[in-house]
């Protein structure tokens, strides 16, 4: 299998890039490709003592940064790293593509030269959320920050296809992110989304109010990406105040102090349970190929374990089952509006 | 003052609301007014050896249960303890009311038996949340599932007047919750009401992600009671699965079991700092009166401490304080549409 991997994207660039690439040649047996600026990205591997040729480089002038719009970044800078690495998926010379950089250029690149599932009303980032019985899938994490019913619905069928897929659960219990559990409350979105749910026939199991989700108590969690962004971000301000706070406590007094010293280990495997790097990237489901994007503090290790979630992905066949589970089955895939 | 307490409301019913009315009266020194079944709330006053004449108990027939229709519940059950409570309140018998009841009653009440202030456009809930820096209100926490930027604005007008009355900032920071700091982020309702906010010059700082909610760097965090809801109730969740998680790790083994002892009342602070019982109910902001929601699974800890909220409220004055902040200020308030 081979991984692209846009080498300049994140806040720690073609160091943790370069790093993560050759650990996932190592651990995960994949041919890794970096596009980025060829003598950093050589300088950076002057500190290995042996590469070997499960690495390629490929030369980019250009790279999009956080602050370029989205919608023109990719038109204009197409020998960007990014770009480049979008155009090796597209050519088949890529199985996978990960990012670290721009989110919104890459999700445009996913739409634009990816190209959405004939099928799929709007693509979706899909974060697994780790909890204490294993991974919750939430979708849409962010793409869309308005969303139609129909949307939601879509989202429901990958995650579904994700779930089963990719943690081999054959039939997931699906929810609803809404206010109440019973089917009349909520907004006009989730009023309008719960029958389209139900009658889908996909295991819906009805409502969740957003205190249940980290309990971990559903397969798939869907809601529209203003709320998933909200989830998730809340999730993350919620786990950094808590360590802090937990923190303060416990250095307050001598014998607090001591007591902190032989828990130590038990904060570290607390804190292990909530950490994504843990976890790797988050999907782009819904576009024609295998795209992760990696957070944009992604140190190495969460590089890494985003290249090992996009093996995994490649070997069961993620995008071919997301089609195949379609109402309308079809592979045929609808034809990418090149920008 | 007087304050009247819808005594069968809350999971706890009488056994927590007459515990909670005593000792408000003893460490409040307020007046307090119980409505529901008379000899329900007698039996319950036997246990305490006196109770003096601050206590007063109106009978009423009626219960107005969780699983009642909000918008029917009020008009059908007009001698509930409920609608007895708001009607003292509108008579001017008692001058806040606090319930663990029905919310969507309670809510409904606030609307149609005291009426909204003129000038705003929909009441909201406003949740004073722990942070290591103090409170951070929340508003709207629950009361409005779709909302219009007017809403908002009002939102924010209302949170201003909560925290120059309650926490005594002259200029609370005010922020749009959305998914990221940038103007043009967001959904549609937070793009539209982004510009409204700041043109009101009511201390609008910008956006406030997610991540950032928990550490308070803001004093008013406006939304719309959708993503509040969400919110606030993922704030109880994850805290929830926080401790558990720490508990599970902590009692692994021996000496980590002989740390935890040792760190205990660490443990314990830590706990007190996210307990929502500290900071008692929930005001419903921009009804023609005070009226304080207290959680369903509040104990009397938890009500005494909505009783001081409401004493707090009454003697900053919050309500004309509100009044007094629109733009077109009005101590004339809209007729109560009593349904």
């Amino acid at each position: 299998m081979k991984v692209v991997m846009d080498a300049m994207g994140g806040d720690f660039g073609p160091r943790a890039t370069v790093e993560a690439a050759l650990q996932a040649i190592e651990e995960l047996g994949v041919h890794m490709i970096l596009t980025g600026r060829e003598e950093v990205l050589r300088n950076e591997l002057k500190q290995y003592p042996s590469v070997g040729d499960a690495l390629t480089i490929v030369h980019c002038s250009e790279i999009i940064e956080n602050q370029d719009k989205p919608s023109v970044a990719l038109r204009q800078k197409k020998n960007s790293s990014m770009s480049v690495a979008f155009q090796m998926v597209r050519n088949g010379e890529a199985d996978a593509i990960i990012s670290a950089g721009n989110t919104g250029a890459l999700l445009a690149g996913g739409l634009f030269i990816l190209g959405r599932i004939k099928g799929i009303s709007r693509p979706a980032l899909a974060v697994p959320i780790p909890t204490p019985r294993g991974i919750s899938l939430l979708i849409d994490a962010g793409a869309n920050a308005d969303c139609k019913p129909q949307h939601l619905l879509d989202f429901a069928r990958m995650g579904r296809s994700y779930m089963q897929t990719m943690a081999g659960i054959d039939e997931p219990e699906i929810r609803l992110v809404n206010v109440g559990i019973e089917a009349e409350k909520g907004n006009e979105l989730s009023k309008e989304t719960y029958p389209l749910l139900e009658q889908a026939h996909i295991g819906f199991k009805g409502n969740i109010e957003a205190r249940d989700i980290p309990a971990g108590v559903a397969d798939v969690i869907v809601c529209d990406g203003f709320t998933g962004n909200i989830i998730l971000k809340l999730y993350e301000g919620v786990a950094g105040i808590f360590g802090d706070t937990l923190k303060q406590e416990l250095t307050r007094n001598f014998v607090r102090k001591a007591g902190a010293l032989l828990i130590k280990p038990g904060l570290r495997d607390f804190k292990k349970r909530f950490d994504y790097t843990e976890h790797g990237g988050v999907p782009f489901l819904g576009v024609n190929g295998l795209l992760i994007k990696a957070h944009g503090s992604s140190n190495a290790k969460a590089l890494k374990n985003a290249v090992r979630q996009a093996k995994i992905s490649f070997e069961n066949q993620l995008v071919p089952h997301i089609v195949s589970q379609l109402p309308n089955a079809s592979i045929e895939l609808e034809e990418a509006t090149h920008q």
